[in-house]
């Protein structure tokens, strides 16, 4: 850490910082410029909170941060790509994957009929929402424990592992007991309780960055997880928030490249939340892949039409299914199967 | 709700919408103009999910809301102030709050001295955590039922009710045991799980925005919580995160304003989150009040440079004493009191 | 144009409107609802501002557009693509186009260079500006025209057509002398004199699009062009403003893949200021391509640790030549060639 | 400035670092810390592009300033606050300015009903534009010099001196004959051809700041100015584009109070494009007194419901005049007079 002090700082604000560095057994080296002077900070263990204590000493000007907040899941720490096992599905390896299923389960007949499609296709595993986190207390919320079991018997049929979402801490235990991949959505990236109880299961985790969330605050949240002893972590962007309204949110593949650089755990992508549009899900799709990630996450619905959520950004079978191809053909132009 | 349609569309399109109106009992009324033909939907009861429906039918363009979709909360409902009583403070009134404390309770020392220095220079409640949400899982995340009881012991002495927050479903219980007034945190607002759960006590809520929420999201948050059947909700501003960086967040008066005239729920503001800077936080504290908020919450702690959370945005017990009167001066211009 | 009446309105409220409609020739088309009034505007011509001007009569809720305001550069104007034809390469058609060079033109030694390694490559155009905007009046801003002459010696040589910025409208006659595609930059995209002037020189137009500017109003600013005459706009998408700072800008391909939608005009990217990092360039580059873009732009300098401004974001020649295969390889994966 | 090396950095490309330093007769100070070294960089004058320079150095993870990198309109290098005088009227002194007027000059009748009715109600300056960027250009652009000759005549008969707006280096000599303020809107904030020829004027500038500058980049921007000698500068908050469409901008009330604390120059607020809504323009013009600005600038028109731009955020005579004795009372509250 460094601690720039103000032009004009006297000798007594800059032996207080050195004292404060001194009670957390810390050495102060100074760099005194023409104009002012800086104060390197030395020692093992630097306090994550020294940052803004000393933000605010007298003749302090700020404090920079020189090291990421995280540990357990920085590239530095780990050099090699961590591959999670999903039910046998592997992610983060050379094969990119995909996942596809509706927004909502909303029936026997639905969640059968796309598990199917998506099968058929080449879908890796499937997606369904059994609780389902919504802005209005008056919209349709999840069938709860009835999904869970419509998509295990999707499972059974098909052979592909499901991810679903659980909302709270309570719901972890009975979500777990169906899922093979447990899913943190965007609203709950910073629910530490929820995140820390997803963690401790052991099982994979599928956790959505915020809306608003930097990606340092999404690597962070992972770390909470990875702190837990769990780390089998398997990022996801669904956009974030901008100014810009014509698409629902903005994908930031920026920073899918970036994070797989940060860190070491796979980072797939959610082009139906990150655009909104039906119609913009394949290029986002293609465009995905090609950025590096090691997978995709995309709704399907059997008569989007008619879904009880977001139908508007959903794939029909049809259209899905004519995505696939492209997709494998992009994979390959940049050295990946799929 | 408006549906337009594209230019062009056939008269197969048209009734395609028409049909599906029926279905839900309700009426199209066509307007054609010289380039699109537009569908007035009219009728009882517009299903929540209508909008999203029908925004992906062929030849739709798009489809428009013309009513807010929170009711209980809405200005529209009911045009006269809410006025929430908290232990007998009440907030909404035409006079003007002041709560005040530490981000963090840290020891019986701290709270107490704090207590009684914001309880003397007119504070009318005490806020403190003692769960704190924080983005590093290595950072202090409060002290538990501990601070409760600090809490507690401080509101004993001083008489102040007091404020805190809760941050999981199995918390409320406990939280709501020692709190005056529940607060849901920023990072919270849409963990409905968790607004639920509080709202079900029936006690005093105070609804931090969300750092990417929108003025509506704001509200259809509210409205979860008034939807339990529990009206004592209170607002609360804390900035909004932006491109600006040199400040921790973007205070949003206008928020203020707006959600004045939408709701008929009293608004706070937290210029201590809001701004990050404590010698910003007298300049927008004013503002808030002169932009029409019912009170303001912000943290003081006795020693700034040694707070274990916030401490570069908590003003020091002088400085909270030195703004009261000018937080009084400015409630009389607009007419109120403190 | 769809006016929504309050809840509650009267007949003289709506009566207004009515009125207001028939002094612009237009007709107003009632539909009564159970909470509210909503008019339908139809007529041959809706002034531009009868949206604002009706949005604060008594009584009216708000007024709500269902057409795009721009015009000429729409795909429902013109539902083929226009192939923009700078010296001889074409822009939009199937072959996807690279333009590449330094950030400024430093000197004779440095651009052609650049000119020689990036032709060598295969890029179709070389890019270098000689009049540069910066945030601070201390840096370097360019070699002006001696920029513009060693840019042309460069095309001599190589047989590159050049594109380079223009930043004031008494500059356009000088840069047009010497350029064969006129850059409109980023902050210079709403500053309508300059678009004008450039739109009246016949030239194709390189307009990126503002740091905060939405879709709509980069399209707006290329109807400008288009009002004066001059079809030869290129688009280019550079990243856009947003709360996350790991990376310079957040590169917006949702607004690719939508903006091919709405408009009939080429669209290319620039991941170098889109990203900031010389790093991220080719992950986005390829995922440009993916989401549909007509050709990247990228910034390569032949010592990018001496560039004079952005070298931080430039590739050296080095890692340009590694890139061009692969952005092959993905524009066969979506059809195209390069 | 600070540079940061890589855990594991080497030797040789810390000395790369050096030698670039002695190539500009810097020196650089090692501070070597358990994980990473560091380099504090000493000298009498550090280049403005070194940040940038050094930021890809092999070995190097960053490179941090530490000082502003504006220096004319700091408040480090003038304490004392600027008082710029406009035709008489001082601005940036202990009495708050009310500039007031419609939006643009549409008629002799129009501009001279407004310029008598604000100075009836106590304004201290007219505004009006002559000159209107518009993002379609198929709106009213304003009268042009018309409109200025109008302006003067108002003044002529009111004694109000007046501020329109300059678009373009061309027009500077024109409006400059007539306005005594010559504002430079958001969209040329970083228009630098134009705010240095409105600089070399040495009249009275009033710089608003773009939609998405940050704040560093509004004082880098009147750096510009107050590099051509030039120090009558007043800065105008109007909003910033967020993620919030509820306003149309999101008034930024923190920007004010800290470019108090980081300039001495003047900062006023435009309340009307800040919010976008006429009634939302008094509790935001009390809100910025109070926040700590100069001045106020707000839309004022005889008949908003016929505005020709900009009416739904106009108030009209009555509001304006209601609104006059409220802003008095904040600037007393907060020790100031209007």
């Amino acid at each position: 850490m460094i601690v720039v002090m103000q032009a004009g700082s006297s000798e007594e604000q800059i032996d207080a910082v050195l004292a404060r560095l001194g009670e957390h057994q810390l050495q102060g080296h100074l760099v005194r410029g023409a104009e002012r002077t800086v104060i390197g900070v030395v020692g093992a263990a630097i306090p994550p909170t020294l940052k803004e204590e000393l933000e605010h000493f007298t003749g302090v000007t700020e404090t920079l941060r020189i090291t990421q907040p995280y540990k357990l899941v920085s590239r530095e720490l780990r050099p090699a790509d961590t591959v999670v096992n999903v039910r046998g599905v592997e992610v983060g390896g050379n094969r990119c994957v995909v996942i596809a299923g509706p927004c909502s389960v909303e029936s026997e007949a639905q969640i059968m009929a796309t598990a199917r499609a998506v099968r058929e296709a080449g879908a890796n595993m499937l997606r369904g929402g059994a609780f389902k986190p919504r802005s209005s207390p008056y919209t349709f919320r999840g069938m709860g424990e009835e999904g869970l079991k419509l998509l295990a018997q999707a499972r059974d049929e098909t052979g592909l592992p499901i991810v679903t979402e659980v909302m709270t801490p309570n719901d972890v235990e009975l979500v777990a007991r169906y899922a093979d991949l447990l899913q943190i959505g965007a609203r709950n990236m910073q629910n530490y309780q929820l995140i820390e109880e997803a963690g401790r299961t052991g099982m994979p985790i599928l956790l959505k960055r915020g809306l608003a969330a930097t990606i340092e605050e999404w690597l962070l949240s992972a770390e909470y997880i990875a702190a837990q002893g769990n780390h089998n972590i398997i990022l996801c962007e669904r956009g974030i928030r901008t100014f810009e309204t014509a698409t629902r949110n903005t994908l930031d593949l920026n920073a899918v490249a970036l994070a797989k650089r940060r860190t070491h755990l796979p980072v797939i992508v959610d082009p139906s939340h990150g655009t909104g549009k039906w119609y913009l899900v394949p290029p986002l799709a293609l465009a995905s892949l090609a950025a590096g990630a090691d997978g995709i996450i995309i709704e399907v619905h059997p008569d989007p039409d008619r879904a009880r959520s977001d139908g508007g950004q959903s794939l029909n079978h049809a259209n899905f299914a004519a995505l696939m191809p492209k997709l494998a053909a992009v994979a390959g132009a940049v050295g990946r199967t799929l």
